[in-house]
């Protein structure tokens, strides 16, 4: 059982933190830190989590303990350098949920988040976390940059792709929808529910973040084409759906395609593979990732689906702590029948 | 560990069923049984159970077996009068999620529903289980005959009330809200996101089925004044909003009047005390029931809140089980820490 | 032709009554003043006014011109008595769409909006323009009070019983309900979609602005009885449904009531007496108040809804304009067939 | 002045195609002709027309007068055969707003449609109505075949890049997001509201009808790269919102292209070029397109948006009578300030 810090935790993204941790059988203790909601109580910021979570102050994250075993960060972005090497230093384990550690380049970081990166040297020992994606590093690492929720929903879709057929590729365009919440709690006019009931619109066109993010991964897996990313928000508070159009140099089969992503993610509990487009509602308040691939002589659309506060954040940063401690990945996530046997019951 | 038969178990208040019982560690083994959806796999009819909950053919309800202990019932009115009696004369456990048995009066069942009631014999053996209200009747019945959705949310809130005060009451109106999936899964174009989307409708003004069921209950428990019921549809899927205004012949203490309805319910956890209208979304996904009251001289406004699918179907109808067999009230229903800690993370 | 002056004219109500101005054939001209917009170009403010409205700049509520004939203002409470005083000593009309000048009472006002009022002088002889109302009165004023939204569809509803009926009635009980734009465009967590979508909650229970607005109108029509008024936030942008549940000391016919409600507006285009419960959306986006009435016994439910933007605000100003005018009263307003003959301003 | 028929006139577009007919200046008379509804009243199907549209009977399909002077046709497709051959030979206009004229080829239209067509003469005769590019052809026409909702987004998107750029195009993906009422206003659980809020979904992947008619356009303005084209539901009632990527085989310039656009639509009063990814809200109730371009490099993103049921049907139909007619093409269609100057239809 081991001691977790939560700093930065009552945002969106922290609040199902909070409730993964209250849940988790290996966690034995949880503190959280907050900078504007510092010395609240909890059940005060979060209403719902009365008679559910044991109610408890918010500390604050001026005042974080080195006692924990286990630290998750969810600040905006330059929040993290302010903690990550202190608690590396430390010989503390840390899953930082912001974009601070994501790319492998501080001049790319620089460039983005218009922010002087302060300790670069950890990009390349931190491991970045697409926790459905095989890997033998959990063992070596103790800094894991956890993906960006678009990141997530575009890349589970596309690597089994990209690693199997990229010299097939001509072109790839992504079309990304997010529910409001990924833009987080504080107020803004343009997103109150006024606005957005029954609106759609696309934002930083040709200029998000995670388009950098998932590039860096893509060419790992060997993308050498053309890639376009566009973003929108959706009129929902909660999911990502991404539509991944894929123009090929040659056909593929349907179902040599639909064998091989199955296989991909064959001993990975939460990606599903489905045979038509899944419902963004299938995954609402889960940790899957729902993914179906159609093609058609040489057009090949690939649609996946996730929650972007949990897959997207919260439970693959779970995931992550469940792979980083060695324990069944699903813990706490809501599979195992009769001991926490469902991701909700929403 | 207990079987379950679930008869009619393929609507929303089946599938939430279907998630209580997967994961209660009361049952080894549930088998449902539906109608039109019979042969059909259980993950073809809610492909969101794929990886989560084990498929299985839904099997036909003409060969309902007799091996379960305990049966919940959900069909349409009149369904339940076909298997009730037999199970009970094979002594089995039964729960009934359908309005047939609610009423105590055959003659009201058949005014308020236009059937003859067939097992007359039963209404008065039954218990209604409005499973937050104190009672030691649990240990001698078999039948349970669960709550409206509608009598929930304004019974929870009203009874504390009269209860204590019903000598002082002039009058009480109840405006009650619900979302669309109280009205089930079948096709209608007038629930259409189209049509709803952005809308509010009363329905069923003056001639509510639920008017007479609450009424019962009201009476039995001293209201002799006038009661008015209204109830309309939400533009969302889920959830009941109720606010109850009762004219008072005399003023009451508000600081009285809140420490009344926490003694009422001390020991429930399902239900929680608000010192401000709680928002339907606390209870969304939950069990509980959120309940406000605010006295100003002689006006008394009562808010109560639940989720229509699950503290007034499913999850009560859980709660019911779970007393009905002695075991604590809340297993499979989210609040044991580290065993089944949570209601949801939603 | 008359000009207008628009104060404060750049929230949701003001957006409306620039629609209406545009399109009104008694308006040649209208200016808008604000005070955080001033200086901004209007289809920067609003981009859907591209190409249907004529550009122009937002002007400073400093510097508001005396040149006008008619003045709206939308400002919020306590600003319009830096206004008021002055425009009508100018011998300008104006037709006030916020709080300060609806109740006959200073000392009320002082109680319920907390300001010390500045020109009481002025609020008996304002007009409280329910324009759906008969009077005589509108030769006579120059100074509008537009009433509330909330008080418009409870007073709309309520007023032919009253009217008719008020030693019947042994008590009132109105719920209402209101879509997000009646709270404006302020930024705030709260009304973010993320936190509205499937939510609602009462809110200022027993302590709303809009009570001693609707009882001052109820009691001049000779109410006595005990009336509640709570009020409600859905998860709609636009609109509001208001159900009063009124309980009888006698019984009362259903189509003698019916009767009684048609011929009391019978001269009125914008209330339209409904069979059954209306849906919120036959009247969005357009300046209809539709109203159903249901007695069974001493039971009597009234339910009435509105746009909250339109008939609550910038629609009934229009009205009120007109009336003020000795015009066609719904010029502008989507009436007439081939002149302006449409239903909406969208 | 004019006679109009409305054949098939009861669903949602034809609701808006009454709203439009019946304050066009131009229009005398307009009839309205149904299958199920035959001999309902109008007030009866729509009742938020009450007060606002003449009441009417529905007549019987079956009882088309040939005395009109235009028809409009909504019917599913496979319905306009019945009509448009005998309609065209007695003389008469016609705008077909189904399925059954767009595409050029009797071929085409059996292997997506599925049907055999019977008057494959007509379809080179007809106009492909996209009536915001530029065309002599509307003297010479009797038929118009009014164009499906997505392709006028995706055409007025991207024709502009089309006609000046296609040899330097790559390729091109189109994902398009619509809101429900496309789906019509049948019964269908899968679009209960209880379903749709806060879902999304793909649909029809790689097989979709729009698709050979968009092609069909791209390629006559010269478009030889590969297209694909993947359509979407949206938790929403109304709306388009269409976001093309194309992938360039060299680099244009952002301001180049921005002008081109807003030349190619400078007489074109209902498509606004946007210097942002526009609103869907903002084409609400409107017969606008609103279009952005944004390139970096070789990537190019198109966003457009318009009202499916506006200029996605009924009020492209409207414009269409217009220009077939030689009149002012935004009559009704509210762009006139004092004559029939408003954005919406409601």
């Amino acid at each position: 059982m081991i001691s977790v810090g939560l700093i930065g935790g009552t945002g969106y993204t922290g609040k199902k933190l909070i409730q993964f941790c209250a849940r988790h059988k290996g966690i034995s203790e949880f503190t959280i830190y907050g900078n504007s909601t510092a010395e609240s109580m909890l059940c005060t910021i979060f209403p719902e989590f009365e008679g559910q979570i044991h109610n408890r102050p918010v500390l604050s994250s001026q005042d974080v303990s080195l006692e924990h075993d286990v630290y998750f960060i969810t600040l905006p972005h330059g929040g993290a350098l302010n903690f990550v090497p202190k608690l590396i230093s430390a010989g503390k384990k840390v899953i930082d949920l912001g974009g601070d550690y994501r790319l492998d380049s501080a001049d790319s970081y620089k460039q983005w988040y218009g922010i002087e990166h302060t300790s670069p040297y950890l990009l390349n020992s931190k491991l970045y976390g697409l926790a459905d994606i095989e890997t033998d590093a959990y063992p070596m690492v103790r800094l894991i940059s956890n993906p960006g929720c678009y990141p997530t929903s575009v890349l589970l879709g596309l690597l089994p792709l990209v690693n199997n057929h990229s010299d097939c590729i001509l072109s790839v365009s992504t079309a990304a929808y997010s529910g409001t919440s990924g833009a987080g709690k504080s107020p803004r006019s343009d997103l109150l529910m006024t606005e957005m009931e029954g609106n759609v619109k696309a934002y930083n066109v040709n200029n998000h973040r995670h388009q950098p993010e998932i590039l860096q991964m893509l060419e790992k897996f060997g993308l050498s084409s053309p890639f376009s990313f566009t973003t929108h928000l959706l009129p929902i508070g909660t999911g990502i759906y991404t539509t991944t159009s894929v123009h090929l140099k040659s056909a593929l089969d349907q179902s040599d395609l639909v064998h091989e992503y199955t296989r991909f993610y064959e001993n990975k509990p939460f990606v599903r593979i489905r045979q038509n487009p899944p419902d963004l509602k299938w995954v609402t308040n889960t940790n899957f990732c729902d993914i179906s691939v159609s093609v058609k002589d040489k057009t090949l659309i690939i649609t996946s689906t996730i929650d972007n506060l949990i897959k997207g954040a919260a439970g693959q940063a779970m995931q992550n702590l469940n792979l980083l401690m060695g324990w069944d990945e699903s813990i706490s996530l809501g599979l195992n029948r009769k001991e926490l046997n469902y991701a909700s019951v929403g």
